[in-house]
Formats: C-alpha cells, structure tokens, sequence
C-alpha cells in the first residue's frame, strides 16, 4: 500500500522559500504569479497491514516525524 | 486558479533524503515500510488567465524552473 502525504506550512506561516521561487518566476518572465507556497510531497510504501492500520501507521509517522504540526500541516491519501 | 505542483525524482534516481526519513522511520520503531521518496508540493496561484492559458503556463513554470526534467517529474491539477 502506498501513502501520499502533503506536508504544508500553515497558511500566514512565512514561506522563504516560495517567496524565491515567485522571484524567480517574475525574473524569467512569468506574469499573473500572486503567490507560490512549496511544502514537501512523500510517498511510503508500507507492506504487511490493513488499510486501517495503514491509516494509523501513518497518522503517526506524519505527527512523529514527517511534519513539525507546530508550523505545517499534512494531508495524505492511501492508495494500494 | 490554483495550480498544485508535485515533483519527485524518476524511479531508479537515489533519493538520500528518502532514505533517511525510512531510516529515521525504523528508529521510531515503524515496522512495515519498505520504500520511501520525498519529492516538492509547489502550489502557485495564478491570476487573469484562462484554464488554457494556465495550463501552457504551469507547463512552462514546471520545465523552465520547477523540475530538472534530467531526473525529475512532475505532475499538476488546476483548481480554480
């Protein structure tokens, strides 16, 4: 089974690195760009368990480890 | 409208970071997981232009910038 997870800064969460990226689109030309915001994309592949215990397997990584919930958010999908 | 972005490494390209994180996700005591990738999640918010128009656009944000289209992918979904 494999999870998506979208980990995310809070929305008024100063994002550094969007900001430079928005930069650079307007540098190579890119009109009508309002906001960028860049946040991480990983995908786990987990064997052997339900997609209940998938489910909660992953809760935890994402609150243990994948994301700071201080400052980010995270949303995922299982797929098999 | 709303493009999200996802870019993640070709398959067959070394991911260290995604090795890390399933190494750090053994530590913790995560049985279970066999492979892990992290990628980016960009989400770029266009203004004053048509699906169309956003389309060739985030086409060309994505091969101009976003993605080195030597080892990376990418993927993205309009919203308005």
């Amino acid at each position: 089974m494999k999870a998506r997870i979208k980990v995310t800064l809070k929305p008024g969460v100063l994002d550094p690195q969007g900001k430079a990226i928005q930069n650079a689109l307007g540098a190579l030309g890119f009109d009508g760009v309002n906001d960028v915001r860049q946040g991480k994309y990983i995908e786990v592949d987990v064997a052997g368990m339900s997609e209940e215990q998938a489910r909660t397997e992953v809760e935890r990584m994402c609150r243990d480890l994948l994301a700071n919930t201080v400052i980010e958010n995270y949303t995922y999908e299982l797929a098999p």
